[in-house]
């Protein structure tokens, strides 16, 4: 285990999304994907858990985002999801949306459980249709005692690594855990959701409650990446919380209620940048922090629109100290500031001091931006309201991966 | 001459911004540009001109657009007006804001106008105080008996050729001339103006008129283009008629408004498409023709929403037909449409009907993707309303050229 942030929660090590009680999860390659990669994933709960969900705003909302937010309208509660890759589901008409419903139901059977109480996810190319014999017969061969870690192999597409991890947190004296997978990589551009994320807990909390707090951690975590300003058609974090661990009912008068929050908050945020790192062609984490806005939302438009900029991404990855591009993707974004107020840091290295360039080390500031996690920090001068945002480097190897990605 | 529109008017060969009567431009090398290459440049009205500009929306708005939107506010005419490039003059406080004024004199004195009647623009690295002492030795050997093609070279940076051309209309059985000229490659998503482009015309018409007009076409045409998502913060479009033509005064009463319009149009549209073609790293212009949306606002925020999807660019270097991401960038548009309504074509192929994939010969689209200028085109079967949007492919060396633009 390890300790951090005076331990409200503690990391563990090896952590997924079965960590919490009673949950099982699995992967199996099925043929969608070439080269045998697992492409099917699943999770299992041993009971049926509350369970909430955030969708794409993207206007083209994929088949199995429908059906799944069908389900959890329907009683707010989930005992198991099903997940492929390779193929998204997304724009394909009625023969998807059919397609959608036939991996329900059948997952369903497969596994024993309610037909309402199972979720379904896709990702991967956009306008194809699922080839459903090897997704049924996949389906078919599904046990629910399997590997966490084929089912974060099997979401992945052009990710290059899983993105998993869990965390304990003491609640009511009774250590609650919180565990979660995630895939991204590219199409990463989330508008109130992000790519697939998967979060479980045996905490006991009520759907609408979970529902309220999974929105408000969203814009701070997965709201807050991009990789190259594209919202996906398929964005879905979905959360379920089993009530295995027997606490008292988790909401906001709960006294530990904020413990349970910042545990969360953790959870979200590192599978957030997990897929920000993780990046088409990227080669470094880069974080912007917006500091003294006159309020979040303010401070994330920057955040947002800096770490969006081509131009400062491609400087990145060039480890050229050139500011000039990021006061003007502040410029730009909307929010309102002085410009005669901000100031700005690479790593430590201050470039701008209140609008006005200043001399600095640029050996040093260029060693600052060839750092694994590139930090840049804005001030404002304009309120106490501050900000987070994750995202990437532009490499040449993004528009290798994505000038050929389909043929 | 080449007749082009029913001859409403007509493409002057080799025509620029001096092909109005009674306009002089240059273009010299002072220095502030590596390898002698020209980097100060001016246009000299004979008389002092109706004129009219638009600027960027960007909250740092750099120098020399607050210098001359005051001159622009004094009567509304222009005599002349001067552009260096190499140093943006943007971000530079107020010893920037000094030098810029400073420009501006010097230049009056020299070419014997109104300070008043003078207008700057600057264009090239952010947060560098320019070499005073190379622009005012420059300044101070200004003819203005030069070379348009000088002066066309002169405001370029990353740019790999120049943008001008001129039209001539007759209006009241005169001919009239509109001529212009503009810089863009990089940082290029204007918000409400653009790069820098300079429009001349011999027109009579007043400022105020010009001014109105102006704004009508540059919805049309600069801010339809993007190469990289970056709003400038030298973004300048300036319109200068200096009368010389003789006609009765322009306004939208006179009978033939809609043919000065049109060819005003034409010639914005095409200094558009010249920065859109020459983006860093462009192997292609790419333009986004989106057909019966509801409001032009619809079909102008998916056109701009497509046009600046790096995955979309992508996909275009690469000649890969898909489509998926071209309607996951409508989709995320913001603008509202039915997704089952939408068709989409690569080139004359259709690939999309009324949101179903249709199968296509993926040969001939992926052709369609590798002409110089790959037209796509968006039904969206919701009104009447059109826009087209210009943009480029996203290449290997638009990274190669911005990883490395400042060291």
């Amino acid at each position: 285990m390890i300790k951090t942030e005076q331990a409200i929660y503690t990391v563990i090590e090896n952590g997924n999304i079965t960590s919490p009680s009673g949950f099982q999860a699995g992967g199996a390659p099925i043929g969608i994907r070439k080269h045998n990669k697992l492409d099917l994933g699943w999770v299992y709960s041993e009971v049926p858990a509350s369970a909430a969900g955030v969708y794409t705003l993207n206007a083209f909302r994929a088949a199995p985002l429908l059906v799944t937010e069908e389900s959890i309208l329907e009683d707010g509660k989930l005992q198991g999801l099903l997940v492929n890759s390779g193929i998204a589901n997304a724009c394909t008409g009625k023969e998807g949306l059919v397609n959608a419903y036939t991996m329900r139901q059948a997952f369903a059977e497969q596994v024993g459980i309610s037909v309402k109480h199972a979720a379904i996810a896709s990702t991967g190319l956009i306008g194809v249709q699922l080839p459903m014999d090897k997704v049924m017969t996949g389906i078919q061969a599904i046990e629910t005692d399997g590997e966490a870690d084929d089912f974060a192999q099997a979401i992945l597409t052009t990710d290059t690594c899983t993105k998993q991890l869990a965390v304990s947190v003491e609640i009511d004296g009774i250590p609650i855990t919180i565990g979660g997978a995630a895939k991204g990589s590219g199409m990463i551009h989330p508008n109130m959701a992000t790519m697939l994320a998967f979060v479980t807990t045996d905490a006991v909390i009520p759907a609408d409650v979970l529902q309220q707090q999974l929105k408000t951690t969203t814009d701070q975590s997965y709201n807050m990446i991009t990789v190259d300003g594209d919202t996906s058609t398929n964005d879905m974090v979905l959360v379920l919380a089993n009530g295995k661990a027997g606490n008292k009912e988790l909401n906001p008068k709960h006294p530990e209620w904020k413990k349970f929050c910042a545990a969360f908050q953790y959870v979200s945020q590192e599978l957030a940048k997990k897929i920000a790192r993780d990046g088409e062609g990227a080669t470094k984490l880069v974080e912007i922090r917006v500091q003294q806005a006159q309020s979040a939302e303010e401070a994330r438009k920057i955040g947002k629109s800096v770490v969006a900029s081509s131009l400062v991404k491609a400087a990145v990855y060039g480890a050229d100290p050139n500011w000039g591009r990021i006061i003007t993707a502040a410029g730009y974004s909307g929010a309102t500031f002085s410009p005669d107020k901000i100031s700005v840091w690479l790593g430590d290295v201050l470039v701008v001091q209140e609008g006005t360039p200043v001399s600095f080390d640029e050996v040093e500031a260029s060693e600052n931006l060839k750092q694994d996690t590139v930090v840049i920090t804005i001030d404002l001068q304009e309120g106490n309201a501050e900000a987070t945002a994750w995202g990437c480097d532009l490499s040449y190897d993004y528009v290798k991966i994505n000038a050929s990605y389909r043929t």
